[in-house]
């Protein structure tokens, strides 16, 4: 496994590759949910990439930018042992050097849940993931569904921007008690990290219903809630019933629906969602 | 030479393609400054690629797209003598479907001059090329020094978004009394067209004082007025000298310095620009 630090020793061993690159772009801090995608690289790809980069431009001034949980010798045993063959770990200052003054903006399906919570994340997101893109060149690209809206929005631009490769979302991993697993799951203390698998649990009696035939979004919503305020450290920030390709709230639960929520525990959001029907 | 009239065409021809792709993205209606530019790209690359799109996304409601001189069979001829490869035609239905939502913006070098007179100008601009870029994947892109700002503006894109590619800008063709090839042109009545010089004489005026020392910015402007005022039919709307690469505008003319201008004929602006040093 090779480690690059710089866009252009990435660049040039990049030009060197015959073959098919797989990419996985991470912030790092890596858990199952990562090596999961790093799996999927290996199997459709001759070679696979896996960048490391706590991007600043899609974290808030108020946000966890700074305390973003970083342990890159972890990081590299994990994805030495995955046999990923290339670790690229740009700077902010290669990223975004002095005057660096151009955006990625993929209007409408950020206008909400996260990116109206978090604005100008999706802006941040869009432009790391394409300037990514471009220096790395994959065929394939891997993102876990547990950032939903994100594979959205990447998947939206990738589209619109006509960018010559394939996405691929893969099933979000969780912990045995149903956790999806998180980088930020670290922040919990042990009694929040014994309550957080409510959401989880609130998705699935979500599916249940729906599953049984209940279409009323108002309803669907209401269990949830009902079910989140027995755990009470958790404070609902939003759940949201949307069509899973729009974002739009739904009425009517009709597929292919995302529903996704975001439930803090102290300082720490949690976010979960899950899909019916296929997008 | 062979016409791609959709995306999938073009993007399968391209994958087809060994050895380097040379791209000439434009408007149509050819004329000597665009076969330059074809001639440039055959010199360097084993094929040649010239878009023909009139991008209706960076033109502003009152501007002059809808009367956009197109003349595709004269184009073609052209283009068949100067042995372009391929014409890519795409549609705007193709370039952006229903639902289209993705924008790259320059911020900086965009607020100013043709950015400040023609706003989301220059966000079409970006985003068109972008797009044309992705699908056309060319070693070398290819622009012309008349449209000056442009040239900064998508330079600053290739480098910030790590685009992989080189931009090559090639100077300005001019008409024999030294009216800079533009499709426009064809807009001028015989009156304006035989006053449509002065823009050039007025540039070239600016560079003899430069060079003869003069470096207040204020006085080389004020010459330009006085002898663009000798032509009546034209109306100054700007005259910029500024840094090279920033746009910044310059009291004391310090190269690289880049004067540009706009003068109006009628309904017609006519654009022109001179380098003063090396950017």
């Amino acid at each position: 496994m090779q480690i690059v630090e710089t866009v252009v020793e990435m660049q040039k061993i990049r030009r060197s590759l015959k073959g098919s690159v797989g990419f996985v772009p991470t912030m790092g801090y890596l858990h199952e949910g990562h090596l999961a995608l790093v799996r999927r690289s290996r199997e459709a790809n001759d070679h696979t990439i896996v960048s490391i980069f706590v991007n600043p431009t899609q974290f808030g001034p108020n946000e966890d930018f700074d305390r973003y949980p970083r342990d890159y010798p972890r990081d590299f045993a994990l994805l030495e042992k995955e046999k990923a063959d290339f670790v690229y770990l740009p700077t902010p200052a290669q990223m975004y050097p002095e005057g660096y003054n151009t955006w990625i903006e993929v209007n409408g399906v950020t206008d909400r849940l996260e990116g109206a919570v978090r604005p100008g994340h999706f802006r941040g997101v869009s432009t790391v993931v394409n300037k990514l893109f471009n220096i790395v060149q994959p065929a394939r690209a891997y993102f876990g569904q547990k950032d939903a809206q994100q594979c959205v929005v990447i998947r939206k631009m990738v589209v619109d921007l006509n960018m010559n490769l394939e996405m691929i979302v893969v099933p979000t991993v969780r912990e045995v008690d149903g956790l999806a697993m998180s980088s930020r799951n670290v922040y919990l203390s042990p009694d929040e990290r014994q309550q957080a698998p409510v959401l989880n649990q609130s998705l699935e009696l979500a599916k249940k219903l729906w599953l049984e035939g209940e279409r009323d979004s108002a309803k669907i919503r209401l269990a949830m809630v009902d079910l989140i305020k027995q755990s009470p450290l958790g404070k609902i920030e939003y759940i949201s019933i949307a069509d899973a390709l729009t974002l739009r709230e739904l009425e009517k639960t009709e597929s292919p629906a995302l529903i996704s929520l975001v439930v803090r525990f102290g300082k720490t959001r949690l976010i979960d969602n899950i899909l019916l029907g296929k997008p």
